[in-house]
């Protein structure tokens, strides 16, 4: 009689968790990446812990700030790189084998059941793949990396089901932005979402993942799709361990239920400067833009990069535009199927797998007065650049913007 | 009865110029990049400049600090971007077309006999072409964009010739360094340097243009390789304008003549901190390194990655390596052929064709204490990273350490 994160904390805690009670659990993996390990292993130096708790059990990708973008990010970098090698950490992936979110899942620590955590708010991602993924802060990472384990509050559950088939021209992206429309950025607050409903089944990995992506940005600890044929498809050959599936009980008991039509959505989009100030994208249209931008965790996979050059083939952006695929692996993928060559002869510039411009530290600022669209997850007032406006989107409306150097209906190129 | 330099210059100023004499010259092209650009439009704008000279004359690529690397950046290319429209410059490029050296011969801006001005020290690459090409200030490139002239000392010229054939994993950038090694750093100081001989002569327009780069880094004012057919065949179907090739003449008068045997070359690298510190890679192997940079200005064309593609081609790198194409046009290059799949698989970082970590902006700074071997021009203290230390040598020999994670004779590896 168990919501999913429920029966995930009450094997990780070994007691009967239900909502609202404080347990101490055992992580299964924790993820670090270059920005947040500095403070988490400074804190865990002065903790006076000596080794961490499981070398094999913490993940360190390089992502935000490669290649090193600062004398200061090239300091700090060396100085973990170094602390790595001191612990033994197994899963360290140097600058450029990609972003943690997706690295994490190629890799085979996202697992059904499994409780993840990562010094990052994105780290709800793992929720794709029927895990409790959410992120925590650079101390409480130190902590777990000298024990493995963390206190949690066990979270309320929300049921969201999304009814019906998406309609051509709107993706995972447009769904996930219409909810978070819906539910409001502070709707979900330290709750978990489950995800259910022909519209959830029928996303590809791909788009579960943007979907469980920016769970955070309604507010929710952790955004849960349960696991089915396609997840052990996409684990085949590649989980670092074995795994349970974990599903809700029938009679599991929901602090809200709420049902949407897919076929009700349009193509979204979030305009500045709050993730839930969503529209359809034909109520901005005409929009100036000066910069698009593809990529990132949240849709910088291969479905991702070939709807963006299916709009693209054999045309000429009017604006910069920047891609950043979310991996080495992903890169590699788009390189074989002619997708990168069509994205780069229409002018777009690849940047090296990882974050890129999307937490506005380097590789594609705004200027003041500048808009942006973009594939990733928060357009919060200057996350790109001071005084910049950020539209959130799906890779066609950024496509298609990059081509009209405005915002326009992705419709109309398809 | 004059040298090249003498000859462009009496043509560009109409008048008989010896080496010595102060001329005004009307310059063919002139070039500014997101860096220079800023202080030169700062400079036409305080000397109350309206209109420039002619707006089909200026080139302005961006490649320092793109896709913009900080706020500051953003702001003040935005501002570029408006002067360009403004004045309706005619050859704008967009950060991630590529880097100034290669766009201008790309585009057909280097042209046998012109006088190419850039606000960028190493501008004296056109010479590969059998131009004049030299750098500038920006404030003398605010006179250039008001005025299309600028005054020149005529320089003396020194006869450079390297007789001979190159070794086999002896490339065009050995004899650049060793060339510089043996003149030194202040050795060419305000002089024109020709480049004649077999070995230059059998130099692709790839490794004249490694060869003119540089020759800076002697303290040239130009670097010429007078113009062959390699030449004429490159230009065809790109050049900007009709030219007319110029050469020296019989008699022409020299200030010192050198002469070299590219049989005594043997693998060549740039120890720090200076350019001419030059010595065998032999000498130094062993040398741990914490990064590799293939590509830049110097060295990022295709036959430079083909060469490092053959060393790394089924292998992976043992430390981090970024690579930076010269142009989107190379980078096109290296996926039709398969070069970019190979250095990608081997786990190299592609950055955006641009400068990169070259001049230490972002994209790849080294740490305190930490080893690059790079292929660029510059190995200044501090220059990609306070307390870093740069080693330049061939794409060759930043290939063979890149895998062995150390400095290593390239010869190994052929």
């Amino acid at each position: 009689m168990g919501t999913i994160s429920e029966k995930i904390f009450s094997r990780a805690s070994g007691t009967n968790a239900a909502a609202n009670d404080f347990v101490s659990a055992n992580v299964d993996y924790a993820m670090a990446h270059d920005g947040t390990s500095v403070l988490a292993v400074k804190s865990f130096r002065e903790m006076g812990a000596e080794k961490v708790w499981d070398s094999e059990r913490i993940v360190i990708p390089f992502d935000h700030l490669i290649p090193a973008s600062t004398d200061v990010a090239a300091g700090l970098q060396k100085d973990i790189r170094e602390w790595v090698r001191e612990q033994k950490i197994s899963h360290f992936y140097e600058g450029g084998e990609g972003i943690c979110h997706q690295v994490l899942p190629e890799q085979g620590f996202a697992l059904p059941g499994k409780l993840i955590v990562g010094a990052d708010s994105h780290s709800c991602t793992y929720g794709a793949f029927g895990a409790f993924g959410t992120g925590v802060g650079a101390t409480d990472m130190a902590e777990i990396f000298a024990t493995g384990k963390l206190w949690f509050k066990v979270p309320e559950t929300i049921k969201m089901t999304v009814d019906g088939a998406l309609n051509d021209g709107v993706y995972a992206k447009d769904l996930t932005l219409y909810l978070i429309g819906k539910t409001g950025i502070a709707g979900a607050t330290y709750k978990a979402v489950e995800f259910y409903g022909d519209a959830i089944a029928d996303l590809s990995i791909s788009g579960r993942m943007t979907l469980c992506n920016m769970a955070i940005e309604m507010g929710a600890k952790a955004g849960i799709v349960p696991p089915d044929e396609k997840t052990f498809e996409y684990l085949k050959n590649r989980s670092q361990a074995d795994f349970e599936p974990i599903y809700a009980d029938a009679d599991a008991s929901y602090c809200r239920e709420v049902s949407y039509h897919a076929d009700d959505i349009e193509p979204q989009i979030a305009c500045p400067h709050e993730v839930d100030n969503v529209v359809p994208v034909g109520k901005v249209a005409g929009t100036h833009i000066d910069q698009a931008f593809l990529g990132t965790c949240t849709n910088g996979r291969l479905e991702d990069l070939e709807i963006a050059a299916d709009i693209l083939k054999g045309k000429k952006v009017a604006v910069r535009t920047i891609a950043a695929p979310a991996s080495r692996t992903i890169l590699l993928e788009t390189v074989s199927n002619g997708v990168y060559e069509i994205l780069v002869k229409a002018g777009v510039s690849f940047i090296t797998p990882g974050c890129g411009p999307c937490l506005g530290a380097h590789q594609g600022i705004i200027a003041e007065g500048e808009n942006c669209i973009s594939t990733a997850n928060r357009n919060f007032k200057g996350r790109m650049g001071k005084g910049g406006f950020i539209y959130l989107a799906s890779p066609a409306s950024v496509a298609a913007a990059a081509l009209k150097g405005e915002i326009v209906d992705p419709r109309e190129y398809l």
